[in-house]
């Protein structure tokens, strides 16, 4: 016999499969949903139907928006001489609520990992070559996190980018080594920033 | 300027008004689903609203299930003469999980709290005291949480029940104390219900 009904059994098991969702949590999340009254439900079931349907990638940074260019490339109020490079939309969020980067950015969703068979050609490194070909560009900072992949992916990008005589930089070790940029406090991000070197 | 667009922003704020997810776990979430295939970004959705929509009370023991009733109380298999009270469906299928329970249950959906104004009224007990009118019930095995809001509804349905001349026990305090039912392993819940002792 069945713990449960059906239909809770069925939203335990979606729930269960999201990530950071244990089973515990995800039977509590279930009768806290059915708990809820009808309307909330819906629109939450909306929302996420709806983020997925209207989220793309910005035309020029891949980050996810929802309009063709995303705010920080339409604005004129930033510098788009200088790219930085992160690894997803949340390390680009990080660095936008320390509100001091005058510059765009670039995301690669993801990093260049042999161990899980991720390679340059899947992550949005071509998309970068392509940004710096009207010489605009004067900067490119490579923020990717300072794991492993993070910093394999950093030295294969100033590689990549050096013979084309823009200057690359990479933000300091102030974040600490295995650290994932979007857990780190403002300051620290800051202090990374400033105390960026020439690769 | 946001930090997201505005659907993963109202995204991210649904997530986060769910119970033990905070801010950070909502926008990986948030990120995770927008990541997702759209077809099982709809089926998500469509199973929270479905459980929401197909699940009502068991007419005879309150639990939650998406039949008139539920499957212990249609079950002619079970002892029907034996009520065990919790106060969740997540504490019934705690029990449920030893396969060793004979009797049926009925769910309380709260217990009393002077603290959030919880009162008697305020939770399935009214209902309760109709299925003892027949005289089939034998017995009332209260299994409340071993918390003080469990341990007061326990002695106060001990008190509305003795009475009528109906058995009433209490699972043993083999359960922690300020332990919720359903954390607790499958041994200790049985050897809780061997050592009940009536009150």
């Amino acid at each position: 016999m069945e713990l449960y009904s059906g239909p809770i059994n069925r939203l335990i098991d979606e729930l269960a499969a999201l990530p950071g969702i244990g089973e515990k949590s995800a039977s509590r999340l279930a009768f806290h949903l059915i708990n809820m009254p009808k309307g909330k439900v819906e629109r939450l079931a909306n929302t996420i139907v709806e983020a997925k349907e209207k989220v793309c990638y910005c035309r020029e940074c891949y980050t996810l928006t929802d309009k063709e260019l995303c705010p920080v490339c339409s604005s004129d109020k930033r510098d788009h001489s200088m790219i930085m490079v992160v690894e997803n939309s949340r390390d680009l969020a990080a660095y936008e609520k320390t509100g001091k980067y005058p510059g765009v950015y670039h995301v690669l969703h993801g990093a260049i990992s042999p161990m899980l068979g991720i390679g340059p050609g899947d992550i949005r490194l071509k998309e970068l070559l392509e940004r710096l070909q009207d010489d605009s560009v004067k900067e490119v900072i490579i923020a990717t996190n300072s794991s492993l992949e993070g910093e394999t992916t950093a030295m294969y990008i100033s590689k990549l980018i050096k013979p084309t005589g823009v200057k690359v930089t990479r933000i300091a070790s102030g974040v600490p080594v295995g650290g994932d940029l979007e857990c780190i406090d403002e300051v620290t991000l800051l202090r990374a920033l400033e105390g960026r070197t020439e690769l």
